[in-house]
């Protein structure tokens, strides 16, 4: 675990490197395939002209029917203005290709689900909702991406509200989700009930903002929760937040009234949460000295985490998760995403309602603890191939029991689904490395 | 041959029987897939954060290298409104879903192109045009399908002039590519030359008119060509004619002026290009008894031809060709846009000139020469596996000498890429059915 600073970042650039001359040894990340049968040339007479049209002509007649002539059921798209790409700012559709293309074989890969990249020249507000809304007849579901904030809310809000397939911004309610789960399990191993925690907030971008709202879904009391951006903390009335997002946060947290620089957040807090700038000197060691006993301490940008795991020890940490997969506790998107739509896609539910996430939470949160809990290893990893589909029939069973999902399964049925289409993406690819079709580098 | 209207019509419904019932069997017909391999959880690190903010700085500062980093050089959108779907007329984006389901499905297994079919809530000619640009930056090319006349002419000039991707309207290009291949080989066994031929053309839509387009750049002469809609025969200063795209058809055809019904485009010319209304009544018989010596008559209208193949024989035609499988010299767009976009985007043409199709049909007849030409195989069937990498030279080196080529290859490389790539999505398709992965009905 004690790595140098030095040995650390040569670990943290290995991952650049291989990417830089993996990626054009592949030319993308992607294909399409067929999915059904092409046993001979004459099945083109079914599945194009003159077939073709029977199945046309019966979605014209009955619209629902297009789930089952149609991939719809299983495919989104991961649509990005690359106006936030990962920590690298606005740097636009082209350039955020390869993170959409990732995201897209993340989805397969992990849950089975059939996701197209979307990187477009769109930026306001209104154009992508308005493209969102134009590719709804092909989808059933769509993923935004490294969206800029603040027009991030208002085009999920916009989407929530009248796009008739789920829409979702990761960056919202996925980070939202993974750090709930470690949240609900590092408050077990502390023994502290989540209704009594103070938390303090660093950062106040669409993550944390998301984290607090689906907190207080989640049993949390907002009263307690401070947030601070680069000016400090957050309060109803404080003059300079015109954001409407951010000053709904401000008038629902901080009942206390704190004011002052981000120290004052943390001071006598069970709780902090980090998702602000690259560190390792982001968070100050004082910081964490402030804190109530057994502090919990996510410090989650990436590359580098606000603080060094062992320097949040040393100041007393006693449970820290980052964002980094060579430390302990990874708080991990790609823990969330898979599962939460193979599940809302196989109930076909109407939205992803912030309860939706906390069901996926809690059983993520419960794998870990079926798994051995312990305080380095608060969260499952990618590894523990059952978070897939358990999180898939939590997320189903809220929906249902929410009313939004057009298909009812039980909880059998909704794992049995879920486990074998991510199986079928797993063994597939496998073997189609196995057979040469992939090729190894 | 010689199937009374009622078998035909059994055979011909029997595509639709089994449409119905397997496309529900395969909920669609396309999946996404990674094209890079994943040999343990840990590439993801390569592939998606942290690795993969290298290859995004690269594109960034770099932006061509967006081809080199991404699936974008092998991946198209086959985008419709569904305004107007194969003879089903305006029914809507959904229903649509289908047909370009199964186009992807051509593209990917007839010539290895990765294809996202988006049906689009769009319907101006301005929604679309300013869809297909805000997509730009994903795709290297712009299949438009199945969107109605007049607006696709207008949408694909528009976007030939300003995508910075090649676009193509394959009920224009596509169609009218494979009828001039058709119509090429017909010529040479009536032993007359382009140049001299008068051709009467049935039908004024889109297809039509692009073919006597691509047919005056292949050396037909336009006054020798007779067009009629609905009405009669068109003629410059026809004063019902308003869309500006027919008048030009107008004002280049018909030199002599004729005027009146359709039977009067037909009398004395060599050829007969019908692609109006389903038959088998709509072309009469003394209409190809008018015509000059050896007629070469196409009816294309699916499913049931303007007039009966056999039909058309007795009245005197020499060549028959149609659009259906189950005749011989079947006019099938599948045998066009596989390879020619293969071509295209091998060699990363800036757009689809007219002179590329033309190579393609040129390239095409060739094929069916080199095969062995008579009249009942004027063009090649989709089983001539040949045909697709052999357009896809034809095409590329077109662009190249035309200067609009970014990749300049010889023609021997640019046959083994094409093949290369066809097979490998031949032979991966067959893998998957074999290992069951994709299950048999």
């Amino acid at each position: 675990m004690n790595y140098t600073e030095k040995e650390l970042l040569e670990k943290a650039n290995q991952p650049s490197a291989d990417a830089l001359e993996l990626h054009p040894f592949y030319r993308g990340k992607i294909e399409m395939v067929p999915k059904c049968c092409i046993r001979e040339l004459n099945d083109f007479a079914i599945w194009y002209t003159p077939g073709v049209a029977a199945p046309c002509k019966d979605i014209h007649q009955n619209p629902e029917r297009v789930f089952d002539h149609c991939a719809k059921g299983n495919l989104i798209a991961v649509v990005s203005d690359g106006s936030r790409v990962l920590g690298l700012g606005d740097i636009g559709p082209a350039a955020g290709l390869p993170v959409m293309e990732g995201k897209a074989i993340l989805f397969k890969y992990l849950g089975g689900v059939d996701a197209v990249p979307l990187c477009i020249n769109a930026h306001t507000t209104e154009e992508i909702v308005s493209f969102v809304k134009m590719i709804q007849p092909t989808f059933g579901g769509i993923n935004l991406e490294d969206i800029a904030n603040p027009k991030c809310f208002t085009i999920l809000d916009t989407l929530r509200e009248e796009a008739e397939i789920p829409v979702w911004h990761d960056d919202q309610q996925g980070t939202a989700a993974v750090t709930v789960a470690g949240l609900i399990n590092a408050l077990k191993i502390v023994n502290k009930p989540i209704e009594k925690v103070k938390i303090g907030m660093l950062g106040a971008g669409a993550a944390n903002q998301r984290i607090a709202i689906m907190l207080a879904k989640a049993g949390a009391n907002p009263d307690l929760i401070f947030m601070c951006n680069s000016k400090g903390v957050i309060y109803a009335g404080r003059e300079d937040i015109k954001d409407p997002y951010l000053k709904a946060i401000a008038e629902m947290t901080n009942a206390e009234k704190r004011k002052g620089g981000p120290e004052t957040a943390f001071e006598g807090v069970d709780v902090m949460l980090a998702l602000s700038s690259p560190g390792p000197d982001t968070v100050k060691p004082a910081w964490i000295q402030s804190m109530a006993k057994d502090p919990i301490v996510f410090v989650c940008a990436n590359p580098v985490p606000e603080i060094w795991p062992w320097e949040a020890k040393k100041a007393g940490a006693r449970i820290v998760a980052t964002g980094r997969s060579d430390f302990p506790n990874q708080v991990n998107n790609s823990l969330g995403f898979p599962g939460i739509f193979r599940g809302t896609l196989d109930v076909r539910a109407s939205t992803i309602t912030d309860e939706m996430c906390i069901a996926a939470a809690r059983e993520l949160a419960k794998v870990a603890e079926d798994n051995g809990l312990n305080e380095d290893k608060l969260i499952p990893t990618m590894n523990e191939w059952e978070v897939f589909p358990r999180e898939a029939v939590a997320v189903g069973q809220m929906a249902i029991q929410q009313g939004i999902a057009q298909i009812k399964l039980t909880p059998e049925q909704a794992f049995e689904t879920a486990e074998r289409q991510i199986k079928r993406a797993r063994s597939e690819m496998q073997m189609r490395q196995n057979e040469g079709f992939v090729k190894l580098p």
